[in-house]
């Protein structure tokens, strides 16, 4: 077996890309170098970049390339508004609603104690140093809505109230522009508990 | 406008790969921080060194790292028949069959005279020198069955048969596992038309 050739292990490489299998990444690498080598190099040299400068913001948790990101550091945003979420990605999410004026905090993760990641993982002693400022008055948690999400944001919940701070939870409803045919029951059971009055 | 960070250059760059727009280049660039830096940096280099490495075989323009590549200089393959494919891709997958044991010829596009492309970008002067070293006997015209790759086919095949050479094409007709109901008039008019006896 010869050794890998440089086409090869781009094709390898390319697989750790998020649903890209042996078909995608054959068809990839060779859509790259046949028509677009300079974008093939700027993308290498994107990725080593962005790999060695992005790190966690220090009061957040968030990607930043300082010490502290900019929306830690905006003097706009109300402090007292903590939004927490599982990853950048979340944070992301929601800051592109454009709704949310306050700080957020990435927990990096969410409790999964059969995955062994339990508060430590989710960087909880942070969490509690980061509400325990005397500004943070509402604490929005904003984990997802699975299993894992909701266990985290119960948990938190139980240990926001015995400080008490005040804690909400996003609104689970009909999305927008959906039809309550195709909705599940679930879904549609949660919208009429947390229906509003007009 | 402050500067690009490292994190928005590299979800710019990601929008190069095929299929990739704001969204997902967003979504790989998040994955790839959160969960795979080391695949990240990975894949980084990989690009880098494929874009620098990889050139065309001198002998069929196929990607290679050598001066001539490993199935030109195979041989174990007949020499006597000529595979013309548009792209490296195409010979991957005619090679991926392991029905063909002769050699390529990669034209690196198609004729496409309202783009530009004439004779001269798909190494047609390059094409002939190559069919006339006296060995080749047949040449098997394996282009795309698009308009283009059509008239492509045509345009060598009238070239060949002026030069006393056999010119074939790839056979047209009802796909492996396909079920006539689903299948194109025009393809099912051309499986009618090369019908072969039993």
């Amino acid at each position: 077996m010869p050794a890998l050739t440089s086409l090869q292990e781009l094709i390898e490489a390319l697989r750790a890309l998020p649903g890209v299998g042996p078909r995608s990444a054959q068809r990839i690498a060779y859509h790259l170098l046949q028509h677009d080598r300079s974008a093939a190099t700027r993308l290498g040299e994107a990725l080593l970049h962005a790999s060695g400068e992005v790190r966690h913001c220090a009061r957040c948790n968030t990607f930043t390339e300082v010490e502290v990101c900019e929306t830690c550091q905006d003097p706009e945003r109300d402090p007292s508004l903590l939004c927490v979420v599982e990853t950048p990605a979340d944070q992301l999410m929601v800051e592109q609603t454009l709704t949310f004026r306050g700080l957020y905090f990435v927990l990096m993760g969410r409790l999964s104690p059969l995955d062994g990641i339990g508060p430590k993982e989710i960087h909880f002693e942070q969490l509690i140093r980061r509400i325990s400022d005397g500004v943070v008055k509402e604490v929005i948690l904003a984990t997802n809505f699975t299993n894992e999400g909701e266990a985290t944001a119960h948990y938190l919940a139980q240990m926001l109230k015995a400080r008490g701070l005040k804690a909400s939870r996003l609104a689970r409803g009909v999305p927008v522009g959906g039809e309550l045919e195709y909705v599940d029951a679930g879904t549609i059971a949660r919208a009429v508990l947390d229906r509003h009055t007009l």
